[in-house]
């Protein structure tokens, strides 16, 4: 049987194993000025309709529609200017027979006003008169009480991603205080007796600095979880297992980045096996980079084994951590990957049957279009990500991309 | 003369006036750890090459490639293998003819080796002969010195917003500090009669709450900036005045979100004027929502003046705001718009002359593909955006958008 035959897709394998992943129970209420970023954990419902009041949504005269009927730029209406209204002030007067009143975007209508004529169309004359060379349709030119939303309509629905725009809604209705999902724990482990901690500033040969648990943190930072990094452990089955068992413990999902080496990733395996039930579920994903990768159930509690490549790392990261860390912190989407229209500039040859990713640069076009340039590079490191503005996923059904082809470059995060 | 000609679109307002914001000189030294989303004030250079010994691309057996020159599986070669390379650690021992030596991935090749043969195409015979099915040329599986950087080659250059991947190439060099512009200092303004502060509990008719500036300065921070805000002001030119001045002398960039009414916008316009040189240089962009913006210089420092009307605002602030902020944090290039394609489901209507945003929601089909609804709303309030995943843009030259179209929907960030 071929290799990837044996191997799960990465479609598979978040039909089959995201449902494991079960979001986590725990509640803070927090400030609505800190959500930024926050899951929410309840539906937020509007107490009241907003706006509160009919109001203008330009910039002119409130008027009864009939008062202005027939209006035209050749035949105007000449009505009486009772006053203006002054902007957050109630609008307490009444409107009489050929009346009007200066109104501002965002004014209230008074109660007996029922549209607005814009100032574009007016003409101020003598003795308070002002002539209108508009006619309006009862309601033109106002919002009505409750369009933008009613009394008890959702404004916030719970398990979402909270954003800056929906800080600015649940503010506009006067909600400070929001239930929200508790920030995921997430310990990150690298072993490896090759890999040295980043800080270290001479590396003897055969050493490797330790770069993947960083960059892990950020990512995980940037989902909204809490990340632990655990000290860089040796190619020791006994530590191993202690710390792993440690964190499985104590953290809401364990992720080790793994040292290269054939042992330590058959000890990724062997000790996950150990520590509880179900174990492992996926041993290799059909993806390049990012094949030797673990997904592991112990205790309820998920497991990745990321390969120990920087560049099959971050894939990995992107690819299946991204979504298991969303469905702990409690979103029912996905976040969506943003990505860009581009022109490929050279062939990209793959194997039909297995996903790739290839980091690419994006180049401005004069025509305000963009290249997109494959950035290949044997080695794999993580200059190649550094480099590169995105990544280009050549499906499983593909044999390659020819040049000229429009890909989606999904944008470095 | 149309209205629409009379104002600049947001292309040109790019090519004029960006130009005119100069990126911050003030520069610190931080550590790398801390660097995520920071700009990089100066070219970090390699000074070692990476990496920096012969490395293994593979699990197998180095060799010296002619001992198995013509090797198959029907013909294999017999080596005699002499031990094993542990990661990290220096490979001093020597391959003498047919000897071979094991080797993990990432692990050193010794220096009379040339080559390495894949674990999938060996046998482990008796007597530590291993049996090898292949042939290999030299050079085969490893990564040669410096193939990743070069010494004296670039690693991170000037001017470049910081990512997980950027950390991960200065950490694997074992560069911990990095010299980055400070963060730009950026005042927040809002004035309006009847802007209340968004912990307001009940509004009276005619009130609004401010949540304009609390979208902006999250806005701000994403991109790297400060925000400081400033309480609200009201509609009084010397308050106005007093409070824009000082923020002028005082910070990087104000950005300004004026009340709604006419006398407003006539004053944010009129006291910037007063304030210093140039004063307004844009006052309406060919845009919608966001026509009424302004953008000033005032001792060299930039001043922008948004609509009062929250979408309106978070539009103009991602379509104008982030790339002056970004040019003033120091960055060369402009930060990506993530998109996400989708087939359109009605028709969206717009007037030709004029770029068009219109919110949308983003549909996952059952064949994967996305499909976007448009949240069309009169009153343009916020809750358009906080139901939306994106926003359409329909661009000055087309007028309108038919279902059906593939449209690129840029994401709410």
């Amino acid at each position: 049987m071929p290799d990837f035959l044996k191997l799960v897709s990465p479609e598979n394998a978040h039909i089959q194993y995201l449902p494991l992943v079960k979001p986590i129970e725990r509640i803070e209420r927090i400030s609505v000025f800190e959500a930024n970023g926050r899951v929410s954990a309840e539906n937020i419902l509007s107490e009241v309709a907003l706006p509160n009041f009919r109001k203008s949504t330009v910039d002119g005269y409130a008027v009864r529609a009939k008062d202005v009927a027939g209006a035209s730029a050749s035949l105007p209406a000449y009505l009486h200017c009772v006053g203006e209204i002054h902007m957050g002030e109630e609008a307490t007067l009444q409107l009489n027979t050929e009346e009007c009143v200066i109104i501002h975007t965002g004014g209230m209508l008074p109660d007996s006003a029922d549209a607005v004529v814009m100032v574009e169309y007016s003409a101020k004359m003598a003795d308070e008169i002002v002539e209108l060379q508009r006619s309006v349709a009862v309601g033109e030119n106002v919002i009505q009480v409750g369009e933008d939303i009613h009394a008890g309509e959702v404004i916030l629905p719970a398990n979402k991603r909270i954003k800056s725009v929906d800080m600015g809604a649940l503010l506009a209705m006067g909600v400070t205080e929001i239930d929200v999902f508790e920030k995921p724990q997430v310990a990150i482990l690298t072993s490896g007796d090759e890999v040295m901690p980043p800080e270290t500033k001479t590396l003897q040969p055969g050493q490797v600095r330790n770069i993947n648990s960083i960059m892990m943190a950020r990512v995980v930072e940037e989902f909204g979880c809490e990340a632990k990094l655990y000290p860089i452990l040796p190619d020791n089955d006994e530590i191993f297992e202690e710390n792993v068992k440690e964190a499985i413990e104590n953290f809401d999902i364990v992720v080790i980045s793994a040292g290269s080496s054939a042992s330590d990733k058959d000890m990724t395996a062997r000790v996950i096996n150990r520590l509880g039930e179900p174990g492992v579920v996926l041993h290799g994903l059909n993806i390049r980079p990012g094949k030797p990768t673990i997904f592991a159930m112990v205790d309820g509690k998920p497991v990745l084994g990321l390969p120990g490549n920087p560049v099959s790392a971050w894939v990995i990261h992107q690819v299946m951590v991204v979504p298991i860390l969303e469905r702990l912190c409690g979103q029912e989407n996905f976040h969506f990957w943003g990505r860009m229209l581009a022109l490929l500039e050279i062939n990209i040859p793959s194997i039909s049957g297995r996903q790739d990713w290839v980091p690419a640069k994006l180049i401005l076009q004069e025509d305000g279009s963009y290249l997109a340039r494959p950035i290949f590079g044997k080695s794999n490191l993580i200059f190649t990500l550094s480099r590169a503005d995105g990544l280009i996923c050549v499906s499983a059904t593909a044999t390659g991309l020819a040049a000229g082809e429009k890909v989606e470059v999904y944008l470095i995060r």
